[in-house]
């Protein structure tokens, strides 16, 4: 059988945490989905040349460099895929786009709004010229969520009246946890908001499809100080350990988030409730293959939480792994997210979520932060 | 208003655990079933006539003696309703319902299954005089039980495949609980297998609407001698620990029953899952007001177990009592059975379970004790 | 045996479904708890004649008087206990008091500050002689709940970081539902907020001991206008279809509450989670015989959300009734307010929740209406 | 950084479902774990030159060939993977073996006792001459699965008395299914018994520590002709749908298990409760990365079965993936199974579980197929 696809190379700029699930997602991908593309794991960057190195070896990359504009230089990358902290992701995207390199990047898009207004433009400009761009909010591709939105748009749950969403965690309980660089406004933005909070926001706005209209928000960070990494005494912690805000989407719902790092025994649980008029649905990362569905046309008697096990060759990218009840992991929502990145641009289409929607999420997250130091006032999301 | 219905009298024989759940079913199900008769709560019996005045009087009794016999002359008693160990059911049963009255009997029917014949052909004779008789196998009260068995009657399960049915507790675990009756072969006519094993075998009949037609089991006391109840020593464990016996059902069904007393961190679980070819059933009595449904006859990628909360107004029994969501307790599947039981008196129909019912169950049990005492031989239960 | 209690007459005031609930409970308190008064079900008022004397002998009081006044005339009432729509509350309740009876009162206290103040005032005058208040937040009485409260109390929650507290039912989702009495302010007060939100606020304030500093809310009515009860067209609907608040606790947590009518298939999902440095708590009302607790102390390795079935001899209220795993009902949290009630009387001690509790909840309520009607602005909660 | 660890070249035997999980283990597992020994994707093979090529293609092996007996040949291949039907298992490891390749064999490791035992002699000898080989029961690698091993194994559970097994599908529920080779005795060796009741006695073998010393069994094929594959008329199934036998531990306690194919709305359903004197332990492999616990030395008012989300970074293999709460799927226990499997071999150990191990199995099965062809009579396991 001779290979007929085309090779597209794909340049990853870090490779911490993030890095290591985007190789996963590059590695397997092609093993499972008949694409039109093929990804070549061509190089990786990172800030030191030794640690590249080792890390393009132990994550399967051809190459390493230690400076990520050589990326951007070389022909053989076509997708520059950026896994680093958000302080980095307008300079790295833009003048990827500008270069002409298809470009995927980690969230929150940016550590500002005009960060974000920047990014989108530019991804207009490139999109003119068939080059494409994707936020990566990788929980629309669990399959759950993926199923939530065709029921949505089905019209199964009616006229949404209610989301509460909730991203909970707890890895910073101890006050002896040291202060990394996602504790810090310069490096990360924002703490559990930008972080966490960004997720929830993307998800019920795209389950729901209908964008959020208003915010207000309260916000705290629990501990004040935390060891410094190195030793040698503590520093500030200068981002929100927690933010909540009620909301309002496009159409009435009315809507609550919350994201923290202080809710003690849930470990990465991503919550979403959504009720409509005629039915309601629920579900929790720590059961990632499970979407809870109520269907209220059914006789009351009936009636209730139906646990779908969202593993069936029909549900959205399920069919593609194992057979029924055969359940995925995390890093497979990121072998979805390269998956649906490459078949755009193939198709020669912008792929989804575009930076445009990763601005929205960085306006709702601004709209937050704003109302929060506004004693929680109603504050408008401009559209 | 003028009170018009005909009121009946209980005399209830026995005043232990029993006795004050029957007591608190009499007590409450005039206020919440609209009944063609009103029972009074007029005597109940028990062996020491002051322990009996004082569970009289707290119970809310009118009366009390100390000879169930005595129950049998008075014309004010119509209903004898018997909540006394196992041993003593087939004299005290028969002799009511010679003279006449309505008799309700605690599960099992009997110790044997001779007991068990002879009580039920008193209770046809009785019948033939419209005098009623009933088997308090409470399990199939609870309104999700009750719910389960109209969605087999309706189909919606289509041929049954698999039951599983366990009842879990946990009480005797410790080796230092000491030897009460129902640990001793003369009082309780057998352990785990007759006290809980019983409702299980009972529920399953009742649920699937189909016999058992053998079964092949294994039997063990874990602990062979506990300290007996008044101090001094210890005293052999006569009784089963846990029995375990796989079955089949008259349609071909594979069904597995266990009953234990040893199921660290069950409390009360008395659990059953049916597989039809249509559909499945799932319930824990230690979450009561739910029953669990898996409709497969919906579309693959939407189909789940759903959790019905069995507390609608067209469920049975719930309607009578709260708003949707609003629970019920342990004491209402016992309320409900003497609902049943009263309107079946004054339908002047048999009431079900029969006593031929509970002769049925007692089979099943003496089946289970044959073949684990036979190297779990299969052995067929007589029609 | 010679019963040798005092006797407390009790008159009901309003005989419909809270006063259902009530009548279950003082028929059954005396049979499960050894108390040191005997209360009597001397008489119940409603509006009608007829329907008084019907509701009377169905609920098994021995008389019934269609206006209320007429039982603080009676030497043999000793108890008024108020059972009817918010509005009549502040005048019944002063009136009693002032009579020199004991009164158990419905929730939520009343329809405004100023009247849940007069209340609370002459609760405060009426106790200074003797007499004594309570506020019927039955769901404090949940086993669950109060043992949620004493894990907090004995300190296995650490410092509180979050609550997050929902009210969710669905029973005027469908907009041919009828406006009812529990729809218009001037009998309700309020809608969702008063009736359900009211509960959560008493419950959260109630298991972490902390009161509500301040709050930031929304609102909305999703179906402005509903068919009349007797037919001829529609009427609006003045109340709060759902509400929605964040909130502060005394010593910073960040909670979150919710009440809505709107959730579909949730029927009674009164939820409350909560979370410390040391450990978090979860419940739900659909499940109310489970409580959720998680022991952050112990090893990561091991630790996780344990189901806590909350039927055991050692739990508050629950040895009174059954074995471990034989679950309670809704009813039961009002037998265990009436039986907390009569001994707070016999022991001439203050029962709580007092009035003043009912004046604090009202005073959340009423921050949260004035919040949404400004824009959501922080409203902190009078002291 | 240059690489110094030696490479060993994999040929794998076979490409369907089982090829493609063990090749996507093959390709992951050097990113996750730090290897003592690198493996090379080298050759797979299958019956048709063709379909391997592209099997190899798609699933990244470097070559293929059309005939297992090559890649014995081969020195650049040291393990053969065996992922092909049970018949074929016998001869190609035995061969393998002989050829001084260390052998990986997928369950049920032979399709009869002798063929079992003719590999695990085959085994024995390789073994002195220092050639490995490990039977695939995959599920021993689910973390959960091998934390509940360590629970069991530091005597959290004290003395074990119960084991309820049960292996749970219903992919042949639908008469119209044709008739695959799982369906036939001479390709499958058994039905669901050798498919998926292998895995759940191997499983309770291995987490209790215990052999299985008889077993009572019943059995049944409940659609006895289904559609021939190609068309054209039907034929008779000639192996179990579903197989439920009782059996003993070691030490006594009371175990059942369950393998079906007729479980209506269980999908892949493994699931085992074992209670202990001191705990119990649940699973289920529908959610996988929970481990339920009932610790019983915990004071009664606390206790109950807690939800271990295993994925803390102390749990057996989790640490290596990601952070805690973001889950694993199907696929990871078998890249578990091959970093034990490298790991052994580097370290010159024989890796657990062997061929013995999988005898053992066969053994049960064997002795649960006599039993259910003898009135279910007690069978003993010979050791």
């Amino acid at each position: 059988m001779t290979e007929t696809r085309p090779t597209l190379g794909v340049g990853m700029v870090g490779h911490a945490f993030m890095g290591r699930v985007h190789s996963q997602a590059w590695r397997s991908v092609g093993a499972f989905f008949d694409l039109p593309v093929r990804p070549s794991m061509t190089v990786l960057s990172g800030r030191s040349r030794g640690r590249s190195d080792a890390a393009a070896a132990e994550l399967g990359w051809a190459g390493a460099e230690s400076d990520w504009r050589r990326l951007l230089d070389r022909d053989d990358v076509h997708i520059i895929d950026i896994c680093t902290p958000g302080d980095t992701h307008a300079e790295i995207a833009i003048a990827a786009l500008e270069a002409g390199k298809h470009v995927l990047c980690e969230k929150p898009l940016a550590n500002s709004v005009a960060e974000a207004e920047a990014m989108a433009a530019a991804a207009d400009i490139a999109a003119a010229r068939g080059v494409r761009s994707m936020a990566a909010f990788n929980y629309r591709r669990v399959p759950a969520v993926a199923l939530a939105r065709q029921l949505v748009e089905q019209g199964r749950l009616g006229e949404i009246r209610h989301v509460r969403a909730q991203y909970l965690q707890d890895w910073i309980v101890d006050p002896g946890h040291p202060l990394v660089w996602r504790l810090q406004k310069e490096k990360a933005g924002s703490g559990a908001l930008g972080d966490i909070g960004a997720h929830i926001v993307d998800t019920a706005q795209f389950v729901t499809g209908q964008p959020l209209t208003g915010v207000s928000a309260i916000s705290d960070t629990f501990i004040k100080e935390r060891p410094l990494l190195g030793g040698g005494g503590v520093g500030p912690v200068t981002v929100d350990d927690a933010t909540l805000f009620t909301g309002r989407l496009r159409d009435g719902a009315l809507a609550s988030f919350e994201a923290t790092r202080f809710a003690t025994g849930r470990k990465n649980s991503l919550r979403m409730e959504i009720n409509g008029s005629l039915g309601s649905l629920a579900f929790d990362f720590e059961a990632m293959n499970e979407l809870s569905f109520h269907d209220h046309t059914l006789p009351a008697a009936e009636a209730g939480f139906r646990r779908i096990l969202v593993t069936e060759a029909d549900h959205p990218y399920a069919g593609a792994w194992w057979p029924p009840g055969h359940g995925l992991g995390y890093e497979h929502t990121f072998t979805h997210q390269v998956k649906d990145f490459l078949e755009a641009i193939a198709a020669e289409k912008d792929p989804s979520p575009s930076f445009r929607d990763g601005l929205n999420v960085q306006r709702v997250l601004d709209a937050a932060e704003r109302s929060a130091a506004a004693e929680s006032r109603w504050t408008p999301i401009p559209a």
